[in-house]
């Protein structure tokens, strides 16, 4: 029954209003106010998923989402879900459950062999890799480990913690600054560097030695960057090979975020935005936003499991076991912040397989041609520009300085336009703003998403382009 | 077919052996060494599972699986899992999919009435809940939280961090330090309070009053107590009245791990165990554990939810929307450490409607039962001894005095005699040692488990203590 209302949802998805229109509290009075104390029937419940519970949902699946990132199921990744949580065992440790554990770290490897990641990050070559749920995840641990590594060196004096600096660009992703909040960095000593449009809004590397130096001459001590392949706001690609070279000079840890853009690096054609991450000291994508590999499954390589061991390395009377006690088996608990763990390798090896490599290639290629299509039909409308040039399957733009004269009445125009594209429910799109250009973001990614639906959303954008009463935005 | 194969598994569950009997390294030799190029139909997929994977799971539903705490899966909770994924949604703020997150609000003030939890943890009580994937989880998000408190107050000078002081019990399980130490405080500031057998491993609150008092007149500050009610190594029960009343004298924040045992308050005959709680400030159980629903799924309440607002929110551009803006809708993104969440309270409410509150009082009451039957078994045989008073569905037991002369001994002839159970594959339980004694847990919990499950785990306890040389094991 459950199999047959999912079916059905993905039969009726293009008939719902990709984003949800109901209004803040609509649930609470549709629901009674206290759990019921008699068993109900399942088709009850569905009916209520149905009622209730779909008119609240924004529409991640639908092909005309092209909002924020992508997050795509698929077949593969929602039965590996439904074994999962059949099988449900809780790997912490190898005895747990041998094979989650065993399965992730072939999983992983096989992965870091299709992204042509260096050898030293897998398994085969003494790194390896670990499956969280989310980049925020990877991020805290690597964080933690490279911390605990620095205070080992420099003594974790009183004020140790207290001298610790960490760089990022301002296109990075929020979650980096809260990672540093957590695990204690000042947050005066979060060093935000501002990237710019002559870039691309990729981070430069002068600008981090600059920062850097800054900060030794004040007897401050650099700890990590997070450098981004592919940021949030718009897709930018922050330079790996200088990059990392200024970290090397300085003994910074460099994590690699590649949380959507390192899934297309199995193509052989882009997998050049991750030259240098020979020079990385981990690097981290989310297999749940590019890759078919249903929430949550961020996956994460390291060079040296030692550092993650170190920091995050618990060993309890209650949880110790032969095979632990002996060594030679993995425990993924000491890798990652949390103890239980679900059995996600699954469906990324299920995803891996029933694919296949090809397919998947194909798959990625597919939406970066639905954007460049995209970015083409933007291009040849004058009252349109392309913000920064197109990275991957997203297109960043804005309707341009021939009609309005300046960023700032551009801005609200812009965003007058982005409500009312939203507004009309039949595509999902968000904004960013670099550089002071606030922009509209098309994010193709849906596994659903075909050329028409990117056909579809372009049309959505000029017919409220040509209704918008431009002229009076401008005059207020 | 993945549906079949569940059910197949469940079918045959009992004719594996719980405990997996596999070797490190089984699987890198029969799985290919990278990824097919090729889509491989699901037929071969599933055949693998089937010939590679099932012998490498320690059977975590396997009805003799006594181990460790429970991790309950369900009808329910499966096919919540399974529409969770079917929908995919990434429900980080109230925008991105309205139905998740209120969903999400009204569960948690269900769940929260059914434990009887005071008003100012619900919602209706201006608190709150939120459901997270561990309680490593909630621990970090409410020591960073109650840090960031205490920091605005002594001020974030250079040492501020340096002098916050957390405590626990020598019983409290290793998430609470590990999460201590990840939020950046010093490892010597994490307070282990030994607890006795004379508590029944319960933390004392005068020596907590010691430990404080103490610590305040080296000039440090106590930030945060870890209280247990069902504590990992003998399910012990901190008395949390006199605990937050020292805490509250002292400023502290009470947070209340009741990962395993929570579920139980359920129950009116139970509740007393978390008598006091309104002195808490936060209260966290994993619905995973023993109530059905299928890992992960955290839940945590917290009355003052601005104190995680205030150091958990991000607020970038490209997550701006006007309900947010305008305020009146939660963004769970704000409460946790994490963005990305799934869909988790859908399982949950599935499991409360589809079981209903009085079968789910019936099922914990059965499995307290089965304890109280297994304890008294053990009562009965001169030559086991009941370690500390059974507390909800765990029974902590060893080869007691009359055979052995002393603790060292007796926890040598233990351990092996665990050893010995757990070869036979028949059962998997799992030890703790508390105050020096090394003792057998059973922890009765996974949903298949009947009456008879349990006599037969006595049979298998029984078996291996006839068969032992204790003579032997004495003699060395």
């Amino acid at each position: 029954m459950v199999i047959d209302f999912i079916a059905d949802y993905y039969n009726n998805i293009e008939h719902y209003p990709v984003l949800s229109q109901v209004k803040p509290g609509y649930l609470r009075h549709l629901l009674p106010r206290s759990a019921p104390l008699a068993a109900e029937p399942i088709e009850e419940i569905i009916k209520d998923i149905e009622t209730h519970i779909i008119p609240g949902i924004t529409h991640w699946q639908h092909p005309a989402h092209f909002a924020y990132f992508p997050c795509t199921a698929s077949t593969a990744g929602i039965l590996g879900e439904l074994l999962t949580a059949g099988l449900n065992v809780v790997g912490f440790s190898w005895v747990a459950s041998p094979a989650a554990t065993e399965l992730e770290a072939i999983v992983m490897d096989w992965l870091g062999e299709l992204l042509n990641l260096p050898k030293p990050f897998l398994f085969s070559g003494n790194g390896g890799g670990v499956i969280m749920g989310t980049t925020c995840e990877a991020l805290l641990a690597t964080l933690v480990a490279a911390r605990d590594r620095k205070l080992a060196e420099i003594g974790e004096g009183e004020i140790g913690i207290g001298k610790l600096v960490v760089y990022c660009s301002d296109q990075t992703h929020c979650a980096f600054a809260k990672a540093a909040k957590i695990v204690g960095i000042k947050q005066g000593n979060v060093r935000v560097v501002p990237a710019s449009k002559t870039t691309s809004f990729g981070l430069c590397p002068d600008e981090l030695v600059r920062a850097v130096r800054s900060d030794r001459d004040r007897g401050l001590v650099p700890l990590f960057l997070c450098a981004t392949v592919g940021t949030t706001p718009t897709a930018a690609v922050d330079p790996l090979l200088p990059l990392c070279r200024v970290a090397r000079e300085h003994d910074i840890w460099v994590h690699v975020d590649a949380a959507y853009a390192g899934a297309a690096c199995v193509c052989p054609e882009f997998r050049h935005v991750i030259d240098g991450v020979e020079g990385a000291d981990s690097f981290s994508l989310n297999a749940h936003k590019w890759f078919l590999t249903t929430l949550d499954c961020c996956c994460l390589w390291v060079k040296d499991p030692s550092a993650l061991r170190k920091s995050l390395s618990t060993n309890p009377e209650y949880l110790r076991n032969q095979a632990s006690d002996e060594g030679g088996v993995i425990d993924y608990k000491d890798w990652q912040v949390t103890l239980s763990r679900r059995f996600r390798c699954l469906k990324l090896w299920m995803v891996l397989r029933s694919n296949g490599v090809a397919n998947l290639r194909n798959f990625l290629r597919s939406h970066v041609r639905m954007a460049e299509a995209f970015e083409k039909l933007v291009a040849e409308d004058a009252r349109f520009e392309i913000v920064v040039p197109r990275r991957f399957s997203m297109v960043c733009f804005r309707m341009g300085d021939c009609v309005v004269v300046d960023d700032g009445v551009a801005n609200l125009v812009n965003k007058k336009l982005l409500e009312s594209i939203n507004g009309s429910g039949r595509v999902f799109m968000t904004h960013a703003v670099a550089g002071g250009i606030y922009m509209l973001r098309l994010a193709v990614g849906a596994t659903l998403t075909e050329a028409r639906h990117v056909a579809e959303a372009w049309k959505v954008v000029r017919e409220q382009a040509d209704a918008m009463d431009v002229e009076g935005i401008v005059g207020c």
